[in-house]
């Protein structure tokens, strides 16, 4: 939902299929311009650039972690890569972040069947002692059931929430998902537990725990807190369901370290517009990623298209209009540090962010165009939509649109966004795990997908629509 | 290729689709009988029983590779569920075989983008020192091109091989790929190279590597021997496109003990026949696991079909006529140990062994079935033929099928033979790794596959045909 009362007001105004049907054929673009948004289509549906851009930082950089020797890499990967590809201005701003070591971990049951757990740290979790620590399994369904736990009622044991994720085509199934990952821990603590343990957040059935962020409440003990893989849950559920004392043991080397300072940097680069540079048509992705893979697909596809499709327009004969403005976040995996440095910066320019859109959202096609526009715009983006129509993507009726990620807090300043939803069927099968990496990318999907954010970052560059109105 | 000089006769005497067009419906069993293949069908595919004994195996006793603590705790799990499930006779054959510890592995490419790679020692390999080995890698694309190598040309360097198994229904892409990993090391070994590591063989593109067993020459130096996971054999690749000098860390603390002897046992159990009770239908599969998984694909399915398939037969209101012996296998992994002191140990009645069929091939539902009988009994066998064909299985023209895996000896020794052939499409994903677990089990695919066992048992028990002639 779009929290801004600028959007709020939008929202009220159009949200129904009216809309749509009142606006016309705008003709934003001229015969010209047309044939150039049909050559960007071509140039980027045979290009392999994005591929081999995602080939290129996965095999010379690998995982970007914040704070990690990739993450160094990873700045001066993107630097010079913006360089090489045409972009007229390149420059990094600085974020911060805070150190954490993943450490080891070892996980098993012990009782009643002694059996080796497949298991991983959550982003930002304490260890145990260096000896580990054993005790009793407490089960909860779900983090509500947790939630309704009388106080004490877990003191020595670890709690294990055995929610699965359900597979959706637009991932709707994390978000039930996530909360045990992200909070389940300081709940858990306030019950007396000593750790926590949860089925990953995952659609897969592999031997591969899914990492990603927790936080600890203020003034709530923090305890270890570790996701374990899905085939492991199952097996703990059979065992739970033959004996009510399963002893597991849980062995966490993790340690976030909030004093040590780690630095990291946004990757910004432009293809200066020719009629009105200080309006801003921005794209991006993150260039950061989970230590566990080589972040191939989170969010090494997006890096690829954006610098790719950057590309391809700087190829066009004269420049758009508008600046085209692509941004690789940093940080976003440990809470959006990037693009929260990058508001904040950029708080004087805000109202020139024209309009924006990310890529964080895996490996398949693009089916809908999601929109969250000045309602006067839709006519213009109807336009648009008459070039990814035949390539079988729809236009959502819907106008309440943010975008991806990091620049969903650009959409909630304010900024006009579009949001490409894409088949996110297989997204959560890899997602922050091991097996994040190249093979994953889908060549065909990766091209359709280029091909329309090219497009639409020229369209919208060359249009001069004001997509607040 | 079936190899003793019987049915190398029966091969050159049947061969054609002539044996089949010639036979007849032969109606072997009478209508009572054929009630009961009916009843048989009904049950199987209405029972979970297969399931249900996959499921407490791999729960209650986990992996159990050859010495470990639960390949001495699958015993007494078998013999105590063929006694509850009604079998006339139940006992164990020791077998014996020497320890091997798997230990610890660590893989990483140094230069020259350093990157963590996901592999897996080899069973029966040695270790490297304590410190591991820093050497560079020597790329080969097949055994052949490592075979082709000069003597000395691989001083110092570690041997990589990336053929990758091809994915196909009868798992023919097996074959061409596993001798690299049977045999790799010792060929490397010859020419100088100080370790080898494999691309796993398996078709999956998980970060999770493939175990499986391999072989040193006599007077040979035994070298470390270890496979890579898919997506690090891609990356590998992708580095050694961009260098000629990738340096390579590996660590293994694996190592055998020939000197160190285990016992295990094949476990045995009848359903005694009613009229002829020295005459054996044997129905099979291998007791023992890799020490990754929980053993559920490979060969937890075999158990459970074959102790079901028995079961059901039980409860008919009268034993069929012949034996019905479930031989549970030990040891197949490491060499087939198992099978080679069942044949050797039951020499003398192997001329009572009428007939037989093993299940070792995973999770997909059979689609033919395979004979290797003498060609007057293929009548007969029509006849059976006629129960499956509702079902999708069609016949295979050749008449020169060795059962799988350990029965194959019992092949080879003689014995006519039946292979069911699934889809094994899926087969090689799961096959030696921390995947084969439970939820790789298809169960609708288990059902069917259930039925043609209890209905081939019992058919061949009840039927009186010699399957020699």
């Amino acid at each position: 939902m779009l929290r801004s009362p600028y959007n709020t007001l939008l929202k009220s105004v159009c949200f129904s299929l009216i809309c749509f049907i009142n606006v016309s054929h705008a003709d934003v673009l001229n015969e010209a311009e047309q044939k150039h948004i049909t050559t960007l289509k071509q140039t980027s549906i045979n290009s392999d650039l994005s591929y081999q851009l995602i080939e290129s930082l996965t095999t010379e950089v690998g995982h970007r972690m914040v704070g990690s020797e990739g993450d160094k890499k990873s700045i001066i990967w993107a630097v010079n890569k913006m360089r090489t590809l045409g972009f007229d201005k390149v420059w990094t701003e600085k974020v911060t972040g805070s150190y954490w070591s993943r450490g080891e971990v070892e996980a098993k049951v012990l009782l009643p069947y002694p059996h080796k757990v497949v298991a991983i740290a959550l982003g930002g979790s304490v260890g145990t002692d260096e000896n580990g620590l054993t005790a009793g399994i407490a089960h909860f369904e779900t983090l509500k059931d947790l939630k309704a736990a009388p106080d004490n009622s877990l003191n020595g044991k670890i709690a294990f929430i055995s929610y699965r994720m359900e597979r959706h085509i637009d991932g709707k199934g994390y978000k039930p998902a996530v909360k045990a990952r992200v909070g389940g821990a300081s709940i858990a603590a306030q019950k007396g537990a000593s750790a926590i343990i949860i089925r990953s957040v995952g659609t897969d059935d592999n031997r591969i725990a899914h990492t990603g962020s927790m936080r600890y409440k203020k003034d709530v003990k923090k305890i270890p807190a570790a996701t374990i893989s899905n085939p492991d849950a199952d097996l703990l559920l059979n065992q739970l369901k033959r004996s009510n004392n399963v002893e597991f043991y849980l062995k966490l080397t993790s340690h976030p370290d909030p004093d040590s300072v780690v630095s990291t940097a946004n990757v910004i680069g432009e293809i200066t517009g020719s009629e009105f540079p200080d309006e801003l048509v921005t794209i991006g992705a993150h260039l950061d990623s989970w230590d566990v893979g080589t972040g191939a697909v989170d969010d090494g596809i997006g890096v690829g298209i954006m610098l790719a499709a950057a590309h391809h327009i700087s190829r066009l004969p004269k420049r758009p209009k508008r600046t085209i403005r692509v941004i690789l976040f940093a940080a976003e995996e440990v809470g959006l540090l990037g693009a929260k440095q990058y508001v904040e910066a950029h708080q004087d320019e805000l109202t020139k962010h024209i309009i924006g859109a990310e890529w964080d959202f895996g490996v398949g096609p693009i089916y809908e165009m999601r929109t969250g526009v000045g309602v006067q715009s839709l006519a213009a983006l109807n336009e648009f939509a008459q070039y990814i129509k035949p390539m079988g993507v729809t236009i959502s009726k819907l106008n309440t649109a943010k975008a991806h990620s990091d620049m969903s807090l650009l959409s909630e300043a304010g900024m006009p966004s579009i949001n490409f939803a894409p088949d996110g069927s297989l997204y959560f099968d890899y997602h922050h795990t091991e097996n994040d990496t190249l093979d994953k990318v889908d060549a065909k999907a990766l091209k359709h997908n280029t091909a329309i954010y090219t497009m639409f970052a020229y369209f919208a560059a060359q249009s001069g629509v004001d997509f607040r109105k």
